[in-house]
C-alpha cells in the first residue's frame, strides 16, 4: 500500500501518480482539509484510474493545546455515509500523546472507523521522531486485547444490518 | 441540576452564584475553550463551595462545515487524566446532526466519556430551535438498546480497573 | 464608557443591563465569534434602550502561536460594511507582543478602525497582568506620532467620501 | 518568478526543485501553516540552492464565513521581524470578496508587506474561477491610487529607519 501523507493531500501531481500505481492507496485527510476536500481528491486519484483508496484521519489543526491535533471522530461518521471507501483513523498522530491512543482508538472503533494507524516503537524514548505518541509493543499488545470486544460488537452489528 | 451554557462559561458571576446553590452543576465547554479553562471554571465552583460539576464536551468551533461544530473526544479523554470530574458528551450539539448523533455516542461511551445530553422532540420537524439535531424518541430508543453493549464494556473495565 | 470584555460577548443579562445603563459600551468580540454574532450582541444591546455601542476586534483564537490571537482586521472591514457603529482594535491583546503593537495599530487605522484599545503600563516588566503586551509610556508616544500621518490620511479619505 | 501555491508550500520535492530553478520563487503559506513553517519551508528552498524567495500571506482557515480565509496582517509584522525576506499579501485570496480588496490591501501596505497579490479580470462575472474576489480594471486604478499614499508613508518610514 501507498500511504499519501497529510502534507501530500492537495498534491495533484502526485495524487494522479499513484492513481496509476496499480496498489491500494491510503490517504490521510490535510491538517485543515474539509471532509469535502478529503473525498475530491479521493475521487481524482479514482479519475486516474484507481478506485482502491483508503482514507484516514489524523487529526485537524485547532486552537487546542492539550492534544497535538484534534481528531474529528464525527467525521468519520460522516464519512461513513458519503462514502463506501474504508475510513482509518490515526490516534497517534490525533493527539500526539502515548496516554490517550487507547481511548481514542476505542473510540474511533466505536464511531465506525474500519481500522487504525498505531505508532509504535520499541524503546519509544529513543525514537527519531514521534516518540511520545509511540506506543511500545507491550503497550500495543495490551491495547489491541482491550480492543477486541469493541470490534467484535462493531462486527455484529454490521452483520446485522447486512441481513 | 443546573445547567451552565457554553456561552456562560466564562462568566464568572455566574460561576461563583452557582458554587453557593447546593445543587450538581453541568458545565458546557465554552465554544473555543481550552482544557485547562474548562477545569479553571469548575475549580471556580469548587472554590465557591461547590465541588459536585459534571463537565460537558459539546463540541469547539472549527472550519468545519459538515458538522456543526467539532467533537473534541480525545479532550474527553484527556479530562479523565486531569480531574475526577465526571464527564458528559453532547453529540447533539456537537455535530448538529440526527444521523451523526448514534454513532459519536457510541464513540463517546468508549472514549470513557459518563454520560451523555442527547437532544429529543416528538416531533423535530416542528422543534422551535435544533430540530436538525433532535431524535425522536423512537430513535433515541434505538439508539440507547445499541448502545447498551458499549457500556457493559465500560463498566466491566471499569470494575476490572479497580479490583 | 462601560466595557463588555469578550468572555462576556454572549452574556444577555448582562447586555440587558447595559442596555438600560445610559452610557455609552464598548462591546468586545468573544473569543471565537463570527462578526454575525458580534452584531446581533450589539442589536440586543440596543434593543434594551442603548443604541450608543462601540464594537471591538480583540483578534480570534486560532492555532497561530507566534501571537496570541488572530487579528481579524478583513473582520473589521466588513463590520464598516455591515453596520454605522463604530469599531476599535485591540492590538495588545491581539497580538500579546509589545513588538507588534505599532505596525498592528497602523494597520488597523488603514482598514478603517475608529480608534484603538491600546495597553501601556509605566513599567510594563511589574505589570500584573499583560505586561508582554503592554508599552511604556514613551513606546506609546512615539507610537502615536507615527500613526498621526495614517489618521490623517484617513481623516482626509473621510472628507473625500462625504463630500 | 514561479509561484509555489499554499497546497503546495509542504511539498517538499517541488521547493527542492524550484530551489533549483534559478529564478525568484513567490512561496504562499499554506491554509493551516504556522509561521515557523512558512520560514521552514522557504529555508527549504534556499538550502537547494536559492534564496531569493518572496513570501505570502494569502489568509488561514478558520470558523470564519464572512471572509474566505482570515488575513493574518500581524503574522506579516511578525515575519519582518523574524526574516529579511520581502513579504505579500493576497487580499483576494484573503477575504474571497472583491469589495474588502482595497481596506485589506491599505492595511497589508500599513502592516510592512512589501507588495500585494491582487485579482483583477476584465468581466468579473464571466471569470472561470475567484470571480467574487476580482476586481475590474478600473476598481484596480482606483485601488492603486488610494493605495499611494500609504506606500509613500512606508517609504519615508523606511528611510527615515534606514538613515
Amino acid at each position: 500500500m501507498i500511504q499519501v501523507g497529510a502534507r501530500s493531500m492537495y498534491n495533484d501531481a502526485l495524487l494522479a501518480a499513484v492513481g496509476r500505481a496499480g496498489r491500494p492507496i491510503m490517504l490521510k485527510r490535510a491538517m485543515a482539509a474539509s471532509i469535502e476536500e478529503l473525498l475530491a481528491a479521493a475521487d481524482f486519484i479514482a479519475a486516474n484510474g484507481n478506485s482502491d483508496v483508503i482514507l484516514c484521519e489524523r487529526g485537524i489543526r485547532t486552537y487546542g493545546r492539550i492534544t497535538r491535533n484534534t481528531c474529528d471522530l464525527a467525521g468519520v461518521a460522516a464519512l461513513n455515509l458519503l462514502t463506501r471507501l474504508p475510513v482509518l483513523v490515526d490516534p497517534s498522530h490525533s493527539t500526539g500523546q502515548r496516554v490517550l491512543v487507547p481511548p481514542v482508538s476505542r473510540a474511533a472503533v466505536a464511531v465506525g472507523a474500519d481500522g487504525l494507524l498505531v505508532e509504535m516503537h520499541p524503546e519509544p524514548r529513543r525514537a527519531l521522531s514521534d516518540g511520545l505518541q509511540s506506543l511500545t509493543f507491550d503497550e500495543f499488545h495490551e491495547m489491541m486485547r482491550s480492543l477486541e470486544p469493541y470490534i467484535d460488537l462493531r462486527r455484529q452489528e454490521r452483520v446485522a444490518t447486512a441481513t
